[in-house]
């Protein structure tokens, strides 16, 4: 069964990024490089005390994937198990290739200036539409403790990792 | 600008609530209700390794909020702030009525038997659409140190709120 609702376009992502395979994976994997988001005019109203927060989930539509009616395999080798060709289900993975493409990028907010905000925390291709912008929330968002966190905690993440220079990843123990 | 695409359903969140206003608001707020989550057959390979994490980000389509071209208003006074009456920016809130009413829950995974997920933090009425499931990762979803949170950090929330029943809240300091 398919929802058929529009998915408004509220920003733009602007990053240094044209190719998905020199893209780093993940926001926290490149907490050192900035990008903008341009909030569409209509919707700039919506930021008002956003600049109060120092992190925000930054929720996008991943346009340059397969979309949905060219569903990806459910089984992947993640990028950060190539070297191993272990196969997880996709929902076992932060993959990009998804049922349906959308991305979770947890961004630092630098400063927000009308509609344009800027962030560290690059994970994007330039012009990947934002679809929701939350604020992070420490008490909503945090678990309490140490979770476990599957084959992830089997692995060494190194900064900067694209799916063109995945790591060495260290075998399970 | 709109995205026209399908949203295929994952799978249908069960719960014991009918109505949103008898609903919490947050998973956080009600870690200790479980709740299940039916993902459709075709999906549940999708599983795989899934059980090794102990959360997971929840990604729902609250299909009974109004939807894209129903906009909610970009200032809403948060459930969170009724006592006060101060309005926030969509985009600084975690109000479910959203340009994409697109919900994000951290649930506590408490077991995955076959296509059927059991898990703890309920803070969605039955019946609402999964459009994604992605693993907890600390590593990625974890920023370093206590960072602000905005106006959260002004207001004291217990566990249990629903929107019927806003907590009492703190004037800001």
């Amino acid at each position: 069964m398919d929802l058929n609702v529009p998915l408004p376009v509220i920003g733009i992502v602007r990053t240094r990024y044209a190719e998905l395979e020199a893209t780093p994976i993940h926001a926290a994997l490149n907490r050192a490089e900035s990008g903008t988001i341009e909030i569409a005019d209509r919707y700039a109203g919506g930021l008002d005390g956003l600049a109060e927060f120092d992190y925000a989930w930054l929720v996008t539509w991943l346009h340059k994937l397969p979309g949905p009616g060219n569903d990806p395999p459910l089984r992947q080798v993640p990028f950060l198990l190539r070297s191993q060709q272990r196969q997880k289900g996709v929902f076992a993975t932060r993959s990009p290739r998804r049922i349906n493409p959308i991305g979770l990028s947890l961004i630092q907010l630098l400063d927000v200036t009308g509609p344009v905000i800027r962030f560290a925390g690059v994970d994007l291709i330039d012009g990947t539409p934002v679809i929701d912008l939350k604020p992070y929330v420490a008490r909503f968002d945090r678990p309490p403790g140490e979770p476990r966190c599957g084959w992830f905690d089997d692995v060494t993440i190194g900064d900067g990792v694209t799916p063109a220079q995945p790591p060495p990843a260290k075998p399970p123990s």
